[in-house]
């Protein structure tokens, strides 16, 4: 791969996210968590939204939760939304149910968290999504982004530790304000919004009684789990479709590099490819099809859906099939095959003309997720061994650091997750330690090689899905559901029932 | 009593931490932490103690774990001191007992927690003992105390959760720098140590596989314990000695004010107390005799001790016996009898001529304590109802901001505690969650009004003693210590051994 090259294109340009790994560690870049996905049939307008499913509220809310210098008594407003439709009420003790926000906009995570919505009825519960700090409308400095983002000394207040202490804060005071200090709390969350569902319970037993904990990668840390094991999961998932689709997807790398390094290439990958712009470096070619590919793996869905674009049922399926469409005929159609397959990620609707491969638009506000990437959430992924459909690589903890010194003149603290939460000997440590806690995860989805696949104890369970994706449990239920993700739903529903009956059984015992 | 003039008088003058509280809910000191106390035969001197019971060492401790601004990657030199003589070492996987350091110099507390030096051969144990930020030689901010202690831009780093991550980060880089990350690490602790013990095991299940915490009173926040309660315990132990004792003690404030108010009376009060400063205003006399029952009452030990003073056993005992001596013949001499009283607690050893009632020497380096108070311990203590030994009066908040917002330009964050580590329904939140904690008290101590008395599971216990004053369980045995404490200490290693029993066997049948 043109390594150099793409270096220095990508690391002086504007750049989402997406490439930032790629361009330190020249493999593939470092997906955002693919936090949650749109229904078809939510697809509200903010208004509407808001009409339908929840209310908009704010909270006042201190800036630091572990200093005690006059900058840290500074508020900011940060954002819940509450939907009380089907709520019991304080008399009855009846539950709270609390998303614990990922990094992005709520309002998003909100409309895409069906289960809780769907299930509210059955157990009488108050809904609440709380924004995660410096996310969405939720930014500290008077709501300021352009302060708030500027450089770390603003930005220093964006941490994992904060956004729990924040929730822990946010719900003691709302059960006050409601009377309802009796009414027990079970926390939610996917994603990164699941790992801090497992911490909350974790570290706030005396706030949550349980937390469904949907495909957070919380052993997804430098030294508990392999850099490896994500691209596995991705390899793994297209080479089940078809084996020829596997190799015509490893081969692609290089077939990209040749056709850009010969005489007419350039213009032949910008044709087969769409790109807007003539001159689209092969690095930058390479990227885009890698987010497809990554992407449609963690939402390789049983129904159609949209993340960041809408897609069909089962997209990885529907690649391979792209590849492996006989009816493109002879080999020199590969690059055409390769576009077939993208554009079901990027062009599933048809409306697209051409593609902008550098394109960072940020609609659902996931970009400071890049400073929480460069601080303490040090998730080594990307690397590639020989079998990867991605070319061959290392992930490089050094490349990584290399990068956040030059973006935010930040040295990533590697071991803070581990030491704070824990990670190392997961079920040895909480196997006589904590409980009510449930870790979903579907084996599609790359990121359950972070998660947690086994039961730690009793009440710590894993529910895994052979055919899962991400926190597809979450979503908002469809006709078209296979039967074992009704069962699963059915499974998380008995269990956190049983927390809130044990619950109200203490509760009478003791009083 | 005469209020406005206390009030004035000690504001606007230099006062030591035991007579802020005094000052401002007009009612009894706030007693610092009786931390520990020195063994009769370990009066060591400094060169001394380390060569026999620890080596000093310092460790790269970062400034802020929970922001990520410039300012918070500052480093400071944090000691702890360490005794390798009983060490099983890493490949036995030996047991590492590690002291959560309280409010002041670690030395102190470690040449006064005998416990942990006379049970380590039994267990191999490796002895860690680390100094609380803020305390000691533990000064960030280049080791400066006058930069560290000068305002809240820099004391405001000075909190128990910066204290708890402190502790886990030194713990598991000691452990990798040893190889020893298989060896299970036991916390201990007592006093707000105690509390911190406590504490880091609920958080940090991952580093430590247990706790002994004692006389830790973690319940001792505002709405969850009584302000009345710590003064009730103080009123109960004398009054459990002698009615009279109790009477007389009760009386004294009156006649102490009376005779004020005559004629001559100043100088009899001086005459009857020795005061150095013949001006002594009757706030500061009843402020001293308040300390000396407050200390009295907590180190209300079987044997001779020596906390801030030497003490005879059983101090309260001994203080009633003063009071109810009889050769003091007729009621006049009701003065020199609460003096003989006092001399217990302020001249056991006979070598003062006299008294300086506003003394704030610090030798312990406890002073910072007082920030504590006002931002994140605000332990409602000292509210008196019309039994107690104390004038009749409330606890308030109130009081304690205004001083805190005097003192240091700060407002206190008065239910941060119990939002961060919990404290309501104690038993309801933690019999199905955490495991592995002894909580120590005894209930002659005052502070175990806000401790934990009953088992919450059967991993979660408390250990009460009926006789018992603050942490002596945690002190050097002596020849003369009563069959009760043998027991308790036997109790406790009884249990500490099962959870280094049964971590081997985990970690035997999970590898």
């Amino acid at each position: 791969m043109a390594i150099g090259i793409q270096f220095s294109i990508t690391l002086f340009s504007l750049f989402s996210m997406l490439h930032f790994t790629f361009t330190f560690s020249h493999t593939i870049p470092l997906p955002r968590f693919p936090s949650s996905l749109v229904h078809p049939e939510l697809q509200l307008s903010s208004d509407s939204a808001e009409k339908n499913l929840y209310k908009t509220k704010f909270f006042t809310q201190i800036l630091d939760h572990f200093n005690y210098n006059p900058q840290s008594y500074q508020t900011f407003q940060q954002r819940y939304l509450i939907n009380d439709t089907y709520w019991g009420g304080f008399k009855k003790k009846a539950p709270i149910f609390v998303y614990t926000g990922n990094e992005g906009d709520i309002e998003w995570f909100t409309q895409n968290t069906g289960f809780m919505f769907e299930k509210a009825p059955h157990f009488k519960a108050l809904l609440v999504f709380i924004e995660h700090r410096f996310y969405g409308k939720s930014i500290p400095f008077g709501g300021n982004k352009k302060i708030a983002y500027a450089n770390s000394s603003t930005l220093g207040y964006l941490s994992s530790t904060q956004a729990l202490a924040d929730y822990a804060t946010l719900i003691i005071d709302l059960k006050k304000n409601l009377s309802a200090s009796h009414s027990p709390v079970v926390v939610f969350g996917g994603s990164y919004g699941g790992m801090l569902a497992a911490w909350f319970r974790l570290k706030y037993p005396h706030v949550a009684i349980g937390a469904l904990a949907s495909s957070a990668p919380i052993l997804h840390f430098m030294g508990v789990t392999s850099p490896y094991v994500f691209n596995n999961i991705i390899t793994q998932d297209f080479r089940s479709v078809s084996e020829n689709c596997y190799k015509v997807l490893k081969g692609s790398w290089k077939l990209i590099e040749d056709t850009s390094d010969k005489k007419g290439g350039p213009e032949l990958l910008q044709k087969s490819f769409r790109t807007c712009e003539s001159d689209s470096d092969p690095g930058s070619l390479e990227g885009w099809l890698q987010t497809a590919w990554i992407y449609a793996a963690m939402t390789d869905y049983p129904t159609p859906s949209n993340f960041l674009n809408p897609m069909p049922a089962y997209p990885v399926r529907e690649m391979c099939k792209a590849i492996d469409n006989s009816s493109r005929g002879n080999n020199n159609n590969t690059l055409e095959k390769l576009y077939d397959a993208a554009n079901i990620y990027y062009n599933f609707t048809g409306t697209v003309k051409c593609f902008d491969l550098n394109d960072d638009s940020d609609p659902h506000g996931l970009q400071e997720w890049q400073w929480q990437a460069c601080t303490e959430m040090i998730m080594p992924l990307g690397g590639n061994n020989e079998e990867s459909i991605f070319p061959e690589s290392k992930w490089s903890y050094d490349d990584r650091s290399s990068y956040c010194q030059y973006a935010y003149n930040v040295t990533p603290r590697p071991h803070w997750i581990t030491t704070e939460f824990g990670g190392h000997d997961i079920k040895k440590v909480l196997r006589r330690f904590a409980s009510n806690i449930i870790f979903f995860n579907g084996l599609r989805d790359p990121w359950s090689g972070g998660g947690v696949l086994e039961n730690i104890s009793k009440t710590i369970v894993a529910i895994v899905a052979k055919e899962g994706a991400h926190h597809v449990d979450l979503r908002f239920s469809n006709k078209e559901d296979p039967k074992w993700l009704k069962d699963i739903r059915k499974k998380e529903v008995k269990i956190i029932a049983r927390w809130i009956k044990q619950y109200h059984e203490d509760l009478s015992f003791n009083n």
